[in-house]
C-alpha cells in the first residue's frame, strides 16, 4: 500500500529487510558457533564471520539514519522509522557480543544452555524477518501481529530458559571465574531477545496507527 | 482538569493508577521476601506472588498502549502517555527481576542490605503512586512536583545504601559465587529505584508543560 | 546562525557548552586517577573531585530541562535538545560511576588497561566538546560532523582496547573477586564512550536537519 502511494519512499523498507536478513545470518551463525564449540572446533572463523555481519548491519542502519534525514515525508512516521532500524541494530550487537565473548574468555567446554539461548534469539529474530517484511504492505498487517506475537512467545521462552540456565550454571559451575563467563554470555543472549521484543513493540505500534 | 474537558479519555489516568498499585503490592511483597529469608523462610509463595504481579502490570501496560494507538486526542503528549507507563512498567520488571533471583540463586542467609535497598524501593514506589494519583487533576500540580522530589531524594539515598551494601559485601563475603549473586540482586534493586526517578522525571516533564 | 535569529534561546548552547566542560574536567581528573592508583596514592580526593562535578553536570541538565520546558520556540528540536543533554549526563555519570567504583572496592594495585581506557574515553570528551561548541553556529557544521566521525573512531578504539583488558584480566587475574571489580570498572569505561557515540548520533542528525 505504501509503496503504491509513496514509490519512492520504498526504500525505508529495502533498509529493513536487508537489515532483518543480515540479523537472521547472524543468528545461524550463532547458533552454529555455540554447536561447533560443543564438538571441540574453533570459534574464531563464525566469531569473525558474525563481526563482519554487524558491521555490514552498521552500514545498513547509517544508510538508513541518512535517508530519514533526507526525507521529509516518510512511509512511517519519523520516528518509528528510527526506532525500528535502532532496535533491530541492537539485536544485532547483542549476537555479536555474545559471539564475541565466547571468544574472548577462550571457552573450550560448551554449557548446551548456550546453544538452547541462541536457538531461541535465532527463531525470534526469523519471526523478526517476517513481520518486517509484512511490513510493506498493510494488508499484511494481521501477519506483522501474529509474527509480533510469536516473538513475545520466544521471550518468554528464553526468560524461562534463562532461569533454567543460570540456576543450572550456579548449581554445576564451582569455578568462579567460569561462572562470570558465562552469566555475561547467558545475558548477552538474553539482551538480544529482549530487543526483538522491542522490535516487535514498534511494528505492533506502527500497523495499530495505520489500520 | 483534563478529566472534565475530556472525560472519555481519564482512562488513561486509570491506566497509570492501575498500575501503580500492583507496583506498589509488588514492592511490599519485595520487602517481605527479603524479611523472610532472614527468618529462614521460603522465598517462592512471595516469589510466585511477585510474578503473577508482574504480570498482571504487563497487562495494564498492554492496554494503555492499545488505548494509545486507538485516541485521536489525549489528555497529556502521546509520547509523554508512552514514556510514563513504559517506565512504570520498567519498575515492577526490576523488582520482580530482584525477587526471582533471590529464588533461582537459591539464597539462604539474606544480606541485610537486601532489606534495606528493598526498603527504599518500597518508599520510592509508594511516592510514585502518589505523585501519579495527583496528576489527574492539575490543581495537584504541587503533589506531584513535591512527591516527584522525594522520589530523587529516596534515589539518592539509595546510591549510598548501595555504596554502602557494596563495600559490605565485598568486604565480608568471601564466596565469590556469593558476591555474584548479590551483586546481581542489589543492581536490580538499584535499577527499580533509577526507573522510579525516570519516571518523576516524565511526570515533572508532564507538569511544567501543563503549568 | 541560531544565535542570530533567535537570541534569546542561545542559553541552550550554554547549557550543553557548560556541561560539556565539566563533563570535560571530569574524563581529566578520571585519568589522574588511574594514574595516581598506579603510584600508589589514595583515590579519594580526585573520586570526591568527580562526584561535585557530576552534581554540577546535573545540575546544568537539570536547569536545561526547565528552560525547554519554559520555551516555545526553541533553535534545534525540543526532542533533540532532551536527547542531548541526556546523553551528555549520561557520560558524566558512568566517568562518576568508574571513579566511585574504584575507591567502594579499595583497588590498591591498578590495571594499566583501566588508564588505556579512560585515556580514550578523555579523548572521546574532549571531540565531544569540540562538536558541542560547533554547533553554535551552523557555518561550523563541518567541524560537528568531524568531531563526530572522531568520536566513532574512538568508540571503535575504546570497543578494541576493553577486548584486550578483558582477555588480559582474564588471563592474568586469579582472583575471581578482583575480576569481578575490574570487570565493572571496564564495563563502566566502555559505556562512557557508548554514551559519547550517543551524542554524537544525535549531534549528526541535528546537523543533517539544518544542512
Amino acid at each position: 500500500m505504501f509503496g503504491r502511494l509513496l514509490p519512492r519512499e520504498v526504500s525505508f523498507f529495502d533498509h529493513f529487510e536487508k537489515h532483518a536478513r543480515i540479523t537472521l545470518e547472524g543468528a545461524r551463525a550463532l547458533v552454529a558457533l555455540f554447536a561447533d564449540g560443543t564438538k571441540g572446533r574453533p570459534l574464531e572463523p563464525l566469531a569473525r564471520r558474525i563481526k563482519d555481519l554487524e558491521h555490514e548491519a552498521d552500514l545498513v542502519t547509517h544508510q538508513c539514519m541518512e535517508a530519514l534525514h533526507r526525507t521529509f515525508i516518510t512511509p512511517i512516521e519519523r520516528e518509528d522509522i528510527h526506532q525500528l532500524i535502532s532496535r533491530m541494530d541492537d539485536v544485532m550487537d547483542f549476537i555479536e557480543a555474545a559471539s564475541e565473548r565466547a571468544l574472548i574468555y577462550e571457552l573450550t567446554v560448551m554449557r548446551p544452555d548456550a546453544g538452547v539461548l541462541a536457538g531461541i534469539v535465532l527463531e525470534s529474530v526469523s519471526h523478526m524477518c517476517g513481520a518486517i517484511e509484512g511490513l510493506r504492505d498493510m494488508k499484511h498487517a494481521r501477519v506483522v501481529i501474529d509474527k509480533c506475537i510469536e516473538i513475545n512467545r520466544c521471550e518468554n521462552e528464553g526468560d524461562a530458559a534463562l532461569r533454567r540456565a543460570l540456576a543450572r550454571l550456579f548449581k554445576e559451575e564451582k569455578d568462579p571465574i567460569a561462572v562470570i563467563k558465562w552469566k555475561e554470555i547467558f545475558d548477552y543472549l538474553e539482551e538480544a531477545m529482549d530487543r526483538c521484543e522491542d522490535v516487535a513493540n514498534v511494528l505492533e505500534g506502527v500497523v495499530l496507527e495505520h489500520a
